[in-house]
């Protein structure tokens, strides 16, 4: 695959949902508003198919032929996200058994991605579909399925696979597995391999751990197999890329529980997320920022935003500039492409308000015109901009299988709270580096390199082999610096809890250990460091009650704890451990924060600001200094520049120490003049 | 059928759930209280029919025997609604399958009304109970079923049903289909008649809407089947009526979702209803307002009461004065009969704390001994009081398939918000029109003769059709007045949102139109027309983003969407419309309504009063002028008479001027001399 | 059964579930906390029966040398609680069937304790067990399964032994049967018994109540098979006991609902119970002492805790003399046996943060260190505080079919409110006499000795037969007193209201009925006596209006319902009875048992002192007075002695009028000199 070389600037676009054809029109609507791309294709199987068998491209072709026309290029994606009527009536089986129940037809993702008939008929619409489209030149890549995710699958003979991935992983050995995930308790001790019960009724969180890794794998191989196919048929200049969506919690939200990105992606040739989040006065940047922070490092490249919001729902439209300032805000946090889902609204079905850059009157609004100007100075700066680089000293591991066993309903215990999951303990963490513009990777433990970084952030790492535990303390004695949080070390990687005195392993690097932990219960943290200025420092949830070894306490527990210690700071070799042993409130985090940033060898931000003001700095391929400096709120803010240079934007000149001012809701760019 | 020529005053009586036989006693206490009518029959079948086949009608006969030497008439329902035990476990079929279940045996109303061994059944027991019965004089009416909906009925069956109806509405013709329901949407597209799937995994709210209209013809056609089968049977002197009750929301909300009152009335001779309604300091009157509103406009006549509470629930049971306010406030609305549900309240089961006018102890207590002053004034008045003429100027259009559509949590963005559903915003704009004392007519698109009013207001007319757009239209021209409110006029017949700048057609007279719309989220209105005093103009959920052409603004946003107008006016012809664009306060809406009616040739009453107290007005068969004064509160409540007249109840002549006093939840009966 | 002549001091050990073998290290630390009985063996059947038909008692047995080799007393648990996933497989119908649907496999507590099946299986893994273990001296009981309920089992054979017993209760007489539970009502009159409905979607309260009852009544059954089986095996000084729960609110909160623990415990030796309780600043010590007062009146003997909590969960872990206090609350409340669960925290599967006296590391911790002071004092006092004997003098008569009528969500009418059932009432009359000091026994109507008592509490005994009641008024008669509640009387064995006026039949002792009852619908009471001092009246959700006979109004409604009593006293014969109409507050009920008791020949507390200073006096069989004082607060609190006497804990001597200083959440222990 080529480097891409310009932003692109698109949206899906759907021919076939349009109650008329309006092509023209809508082309030269794109064209007004440098729109250079589209996504077309990827859930309309029962247009293209309409009976088993007869295919009819023709919409499709239709499409492709007058975007060429219009020098439009074009991401044409797999259709088999949604499949059709036909093929659940002929063979049930393809739609997802899960939670012991299979699925109505109707919906979109439903498909269980193991079934072979699925399979069968999915890989022969995907083969006719390439065979019909690959001489189009204006064809850039190809997306392999949308947002796909397990769903679930849990019937019959997906039990039996993961029977057979035990069998492999235990090497045969019963006794092993039953002593790994602790079968014994309530009788679940499985004595042959055919009394395998189903683990649709578990209540044991290693053997459903198990299967929900097992589950996250399907995913991998099932896109993994889409991508070979699509290879088949691609060109030397042409990408194949996924649309990965994040944990939803009516937007994007956190990390994905149901596929590993880090695994999945590695089949694809760059990286596609989609972002959704609240706007208006709820806009805070943080979304695209954390998105993007995952999703460079899925490939360590530049990514693809194949989609984010235009007007969708009633309390997203955005207000005046905030489409604008968005737009580039995804540039800042390293893609090169900015994509809407999508371009007109829909008129029937179901996804009818979740509006596009047209509303259904197909007129030119208020944000289509401003859609227009971002599609100006994209063009416009496009050179600038395109392939930027990001240089992150701080990295945050994540791991989906801590996710999955500390989210589960099934034994909240194993978590926070009942309101505090995991992407809660990621987002407080990861926002309070946003706010105070500390740019991070997001890594996982199979991923991360980690003397690449001066600073390294575990929140919650409830399971864990030894060995990353062990890299850890290696990486601390050699001068590294790491900020562990509660629950880190727990159990094993069969969800087993260690029999060591928590954290188990780290407590070396961290110099502390705790034997008992407890809900607060109104407690508050007490400062003994003076780290902790702030008179409301609020925990809850969670506290363990930690003893030092040889690490010194920056704050203990108030009250009936008071002998404890709740954060600390240990030097091990020529690095440093700091532990998190407490739920505490976004303050205290901050507070924290800044703290260990200061003792790391983090660089701190040279503007010297915070949320609101976000500023993200990075290099483009002429090695010049970009720094993007959004005002999220609706109060004009001052900022002092550090930097001669030019704003982009409005092409005007700057000196260093001059005052800008940011309207409400705005974006400004300064190329460095000291590249 | 004969005119009804006096009151009736009634209950529900349940020989057949008695601890044992007291008729004697129990009519001896029913005449004490002037009860001149009981309802039979309607929920017993088990009884009149213990084995397959075989009958046992002596319970039935025996209370109809009693009742006719006491002299009090009977309506007899056909026992439909409940079905034996062993008709269930003879064929399981009977037993309606909704949400893809089969009901289980033991509540009521969970039939399959589409069976045909259901119907067979029915046909039989409701053609053996009416011959046993015809010959009893004292019966002056039948009523089929009770509280018939369709149950959600959604079996393979039905299923094939709507299909054929499909291939029908579209002349067979599947391209067309999916056109007008845009089934191309997620792979949804049908390519052939055997490929259709069942709807109850449906994501496409086309197609949802037509299966839920579809639903409700079922009830219409099983209805007017009942109808049918009564009519060869009844007497020329006798009725036909069935007992439609309202949306439920622990008390009778709002319209009904699942059956349409105006086509299921064509084949009664007289419209029944029951209304629940909040009591004690909740009771407020309103529900028995809006419910006589709709049953006048049924069968463009005075309607029955067939239920309502006589001390029903514990936050039910009426304070001293309620009860027999509220017998008086049924004849108001333009009831000819008040029966209460039930006489004695049941010893055993599930309704047992739904009470009657009768304790379990059987014992004369407060509540009965308030109805006894009911029943003796309903005699002294009767003639006075009897087919009293309503004549309203103000119609309020309600329907069916807007209110499917945009009530339901599949597409929860298809309404106004979370919290806020068709019925909601209804009833906010009903109660603004009775809190100021405005009758109204409340009617469907179907069934309104729109230059018979003054005003007609259109309450989120989500689904549409264009004629009945146009007519409203053409009715502003010709110098109609319309208050229009948002999410009017969106979508057509099949819920495809029409391409046009909304509101769409209506956009003509309304001289407005909008292309974005958001949650205001926090934002408030700003008057700009003088029209809104308070200070308080409080909006929430949806808030479209109005553009004057020809209208005028009354109130816009603030903040970030000042520019654009929230409430508009325009002329039109010789007509004038409002446009309400978003989801305002109650205080809001009565000032906009008072604007409204000011300049809408509608007159206001001549007492000059609100809420909390009353007054309906009427015209009896002299041609007299009838106003009842009710005060709904707990306060002495004063008020000045604009009449010449006679106080009915207490036999008083009034002057006009004069002051009159309303104890707390009392009712006064103006005869105006002046007619 | 010989009787106990030591207190135990003990934990649930699960030897199968630890990671590694440690049971030498296991008991050195037992034997030094002074742990003298281990629990073991009631839930891995998988692990001694791996296969049908094999079996393997290794680990059992081994677990057994060892206790004997180190002194430890061990209670056996049949293993039958939870059962091996080949059973299920190969015999599915042994997993329950409730709601309509088996039940997975995978949590305890789901087999169909009828099941012939599960039963053979059952007996045979019983049998086989037990013929290993008999030999083994140190067994000084067993425990038959674990707490077992019916788990709502409602398969089709259920049902038809749920018609047997109907036609056994009715002696084949239907029409009776109608009759009694008025099946006429919605056309579910039963006309022969093939035609017999199955009970799961019934509406009729009445048979709902006659199936919980018929459940409960194979709970009973199921225990009293398994003693049986027991009962063949043990020996003479060897007991059999059961461990009973209570209702599960997140922990034992009140009467259990699906098991009548007086029935249940007739076949065993000795009653055993779990207690689980808030900690912490929540806890109050009132669940360890209800508990105890139903356990003791089981067998009218001491009882044992089998379970209770040692750290549990991060809002259990108890503060710093919690655990100790505890312990000796249990032994104050009647136990001669305190038992954790359970020694080790499990590493894997489902309770995994239930934690037991040592944490995950398995090292000693502050809890495990204060259960060390609690054994060597349990070791210490052992003589002195085993088999106390307990005098109450205020009885409760609780009922489970009262319990689950009036607590169905199916027909929450019959209960007070949607956030008031029958336990909530039952607590918080209990919570007043227990802040009080007043010690109570409780029972049920089939085994309370009236003429034991001074003072019969009866809270809300809705269903009952008359004869009890009946009994209640000839005690009374004779000089008994009870205190009444709302909802007595109201519905016969068959739950059918009386059609007597209300409170049916003990209307007599009362003085007082009513007709009526409404939600007070913010309305408070109004004292008419002088009892009720406090400002505050609150009550909610329920208010009979009462109209007195012979007795007097304590206390009022306001407002609309002035005229009623709400609160009567009544003297009948040479007794006294008091009548509560209304849910009223805490407050409220204080004030009212504090003047019952006044007035009933009840001893009050020779300490004079309330919550959170607690005493339980009992007599030892030395027949000297022991006296136990907690202080459940985190204040130090005083108290006046008025006895001379001897602390036991610090073997301290004490005059009468001493101050003693009570420390945060501590015990002291009193012999009084004046035996």
């Amino acid at each position: 695959m080529e480097k891409q070389n310009n932003l692109l600037y698109g949206v899906a676009y759907y021919f076939e949902y349009l109650p008329y054809d309006r092509i023209d029109e809508d082309i030269k609507m794109m064209l007004a508003a440098n729109i250079n791309v589209v996504r077309i294709g990827e859930s309309t199987w029962s247009t293209y198919e309409p009976e088993d068998g007869v295919f009819d491209f023709s919409k499709l072709i239709y499409t492709l032929e007058k975007m060429q026309q219009a020098g439009i290029a074009v991401i044409v994606g797999t259709p088999t996200y949604a499949f059709p009527a036909w093929l659940a009536k002929k063979y049930p089986e393809v739609l997802v058994e899960n939670d012991g129940q299979r699925q109505l037809y109707g919906r979109r993702q439903i498909m269980d991605i193991t079934s072979p008939v699925f399979r069968a008929y999915a890989e022969r619409i995907i083969r006719r579909m390439l065979s019909e489209v690959i001489h189009f030149d204006n064809i850039i890549g190809y997306q392999v399925d949308n947002e796909t995710k397990h769903y679930g699958t849990s019937a019959a003979h997906v039990q039996a696979a993961f029977i057979q991935k035990m069998k492999v992983t235990f090497d045969g050995d019963l006794a092993a597995l039953n002593q790994a995930f602790g079968l014994d308790y309530w009788s679940n001790r499985i004595n042959s391999w055919e009394d395998f019960p189903s683990v649709n009724g578990t209540i044991n969180a290693s053997l459903a751990g198990a299967f929900s890794k097992f589950q996250r794998e399907l995913v991998t191989d099932y896109l993994s197999w889409q991508v070979d196919i699509v290879n088949d048929y691609k060109k030397a200049n042409q990408f194949v890329t996924h649309n990965f969506d994040f944990e939803w919690r009516d937007y994007s939200y956190g990390i994905q529980p149901d596929v590993n990105h880090f695994s999945a992606a590695q089949a694809l040739d760059v990286a596609g997320v989609d972002v959704y989040h609240p706007s208006q006065k709820q806009l805070t940047g943080v979304e695209n920022s954390f998105v993007g922070d995952v999703a460079r490092n899925l490939k360590q490249q530049n990514y693809l935003v194949l989609e984010t919001q235009a007007q969708a729902f009633k309390s997203w439209t955005p207000y005046p500039g905030q489409l604008y300032q968005l737009a580039f805000n995804h540039i800042a946090n390293g893609a090169n492409m900015v994509e809407y889902w999508h371009w007109h609204s829909i008129h029937n079905s179901f996804e009818t308000y979740w509006k596009g850059l047209l509303s259904h009157d197909f007129q030119p609004n208020p944000v289509y015109n401003e859609a227009k100007q971002v599609g100006q100075d994209f063009k416009r700066l496009s050179d600038k901009l395109v392939n930027l680089k990001h240089d992150a000293t701080v990295a945050i591991v994540v791991d989906n299988e801590s996710l999955t066993t500390t989210s589960d309903d099934r034994w909240m215990e194993f978590g926070v709270g009942d309101h505090v999951k995991y992407n809660d303990v990621f987002r407080r963490i990861y926002d309070s580096f946003y706010r105070q513009n500390i740019r991070t990777d997001i890594l996982n433990p199979q991923t991360i390199a980690l003397d690449q970084y001066a600073l390294v952030v575990v929140p919650m790492l409830y399971v864990s082999d030894r060995s990353f535990l062990q890299r850890l303390n290696d990486y601390i004695h050699e001068g590294g610096h790491v900020l562990f949080t509660f629950k880190d070390g727990v159990a094993d990687e069969h969800v087993k809890v260690r029999t060591a005195l928590q954290p188990a392993i780290i407590q070396e690097a961290v110099g502390a250990h705790y034997q008992l932990f407890v809900d607060p219960n109104g407690e508050k943290l007490r400062d003994v460091s003076g780290v902790f200025q702030d008179s409301d420092l609020v925990i809850s949830d969670w506290s363990e009650l930690l003893v030092t070894d040889t690490a010194t306490s920056l704050a203990n527990y108030d009250d009936h704890w008071a002998q404890y210690a709740a954060i600390t700071e240990n030097h091990y070799g020529a690095g440093m451990a700091w532990y998190l042993g407490t739920w505490a409130s976004a303050s205290v985090i901050d507070q924290l924060i800044k703290h260990v940033v200061k003792n790391s060898n983090v660089a701190p931000s040279p503007y010297g600001v915070a949320w609101p003001l976000i500023v993200k700095s990075a290099e483009n391929h002429e090695h010049a200094h970009i720094d993007f400096l959004f005002n999220f709120s609706d109060q004009t803010q001052q900022i002092t520049l550090p930097f001669d240079g030019v704003e982009l934007l409005h092409q005007e000149n700057i000196n260093s120490n001059q005052q800008w001012e940011l309207a409400p809701w705005s974006v400004k760019i300064l190329e460095r003049r000291d590249k």
